[in-house]
């Protein structure tokens, strides 16, 4: 009979992606206000990483339709952080195939980010593997997110992980891009990513997506199983259903290095705003594409329509294109 | 590596408690409709079970400030089942302390209702246990219900389930309460309640709620640890945060005897309405107590006032009394 939720891993690191994942809802037009709250709320809560935005390319994403953290260039950045004078660590999300990394990622002695996060579906990996190389190079720390993780087989996962054990990336990322797994296909991912990069030192990762409310209990799953980089966002922001809520995530982990106080004054002064303007969390059309370990953008598609509550309507139309 | 859900389990048995448990945020004023549409849903859905309300005592509630549902008298029942010409099951849940068990619970031979499932705090058991007999020697199959069960000693379950291994009662159910168990609490729980009625032929029961956005995961954290009696309501409706999705619990089963199509029905047919009369779910000032390992009176509370949305305020004041 332990009880190891009592104690506490200090070398579990927190991420906040609120304005990254979250902006996947607002096209990233968030007021500096927003941005710079959610700054000083990780470095009073103590947490580790913030990823403020994405590096993505302005050929494929017009810079007048997105706000500044769909690129994050660096005099955007510093308006924010300035020369960010903490402990909290800025990482910035490159998606393979979208970003031009080459000419985009700045070596890291001329940037205020500290980690480059290369996301990645799997049959991106020799792409991703370059950005990862690139980044490295650059001198940053660097991980690697595989994506939609809910629909690769087995054995792609292994080939994937055994070109990432020889890849300079320090964390591998479980990721349930479409909120569909339970507590023990989540862990049975964590164990195997943790066999596979055994004796590399590489962390594991957990970023969870909340269609069917199970955001938070997966987060908890893969930290029992051994994940140390935790990804989470205020009130649960996230594309769709959103994602493990980092006010439950903190209170969760009784590590003294982390307060929770200073997360429900974010929520209070920010983030019940943005939800009165943006919907997200584990609404019935996520629980529909969730269930049925399908992309959000059907349900997204629907929430944003005049059928927003024709949930009948909605399952009989996925079921029937199965 | 096995994957058990995709498999399911026959002699698993779901409870809907949206017209009981949800009736504590509105005092059971539901119409008529809607309680016929959660009977008529349940009906269609293959659900084993439908809990309608509750047998309180007319001498602590006033009739006239709460709905009939409150009370389960025959004439109400039979207003919305008529006989139940149905495989569905009728539950009322008594009280230990609220029932005048002895007069308002019939015969069975004289009631459409088929269970009693008593309710009790551990400190009541003596009570709960006379109620358990008189309903059993009345002819109903009998459930008892341990509330509260995250704030009591280990050493007072293992009393109380002694006790229990002798009463005939066929279930007897874990319940969360405050909503502030993890997942292997919740396994813990279980476990220990398997071992207490071994080889009495009792099963185990759930009875989640939802304040940290863990009763759906923990209900599957039960099920797989042995419970086979589930309760679960129509968009999580229940006291304070709710309770475990219906939805998501029957998409999840995977079995063929339940069908999710009429959950989703009912929910856009009524439960949308309901919800935009009254609010529940997992709000922040249940997350907050739900941490906190406390009853959410005190969220209720904030959540009726004007300081509904000083989630900093609560938490010091919820602090500050520890």
């Amino acid at each position: 009979m332990t009880a190891p939720w009592i104690t506490y891993r200090p070398e579990l690191k927190v991420l906040d992606c609120t304005v990254r994942d979250g902006g996947l809802i607002n096209d990233h037009l968030f007021d500096d206000a927003l941005v710079k709250a959610v700054y000083d709320t990780c470095v009073e809560a103590g947490i580790d990483y913030m990823e403020i935005g994405y590096k993505a390319s302005k050929k494929l994403f017009a810079p007048a339709k997105h706000g500044a953290w769909k690129f994050c260039d660096e005099d955007d950045l510093r308006r924010i952080v300035g020369d960010n004078p903490s402990s909290l660590k800025l990482s910035a999300m490159a998606d393979a195939e979208k970003t031009d990394y080459h000419e985009d990622i700045l070596p890291k002695k001329d940037s205020v980010l500290d980690v480059i996060r290369v996301a990645t579906y799997v049959h991106q990996l020799p792409v991703a593997v370059d950005m990862i190389k690139d980044a490295a190079d650059k001198g940053y720390e660097v991980t690697c997110n595989i994506m939609a993780i809910s629909i690769v087989q087995d054995a792609e996962i292994d080939q994937a992980l055994e070109v990432l054990r020889e890849a300079p990336c320090s964390t591998v990322c479980v990721v349930d891009s479409f909120g569909s797994l339970y507590g023990e296909q989540i862990a049975r991912l964590v164990e195997r990513y943790k066999k596979a990069l055994e004796g590399t030192g590489k962390e594991i990762g957990i970023h969870a997506h909340n269609n069917q409310q199970l955001a938070f209990a997966n987060t908890i799953e893969a930290i029992v199983h051994g994940a140390n980089r935790i990804d989470a966002t205020a009130m649960g922001m996230g594309r769709g259903a959103g994602n493990c809520p980092m006010e439950l995530l903190i209170g969760f982990l009784r590590n003294p290095a982390y307060r929770v106080r200073p997360i429900y004054q974010l929520l209070q002064d920010q983030m019940i705003g943005l939800r009165e303007k943006h919907e997200w969390g584990a609404l019935i059309p996520y629980n529909i594409t969730g269930q049925l370990n399908q992309h959000p953008r059907s349900a997204i598609g629907i929430l944003e329509s005049e059928e927003k509550q024709d949930y009948v309507g909605f399952y009989d139309r996925l079921v029937a294109d199965l």
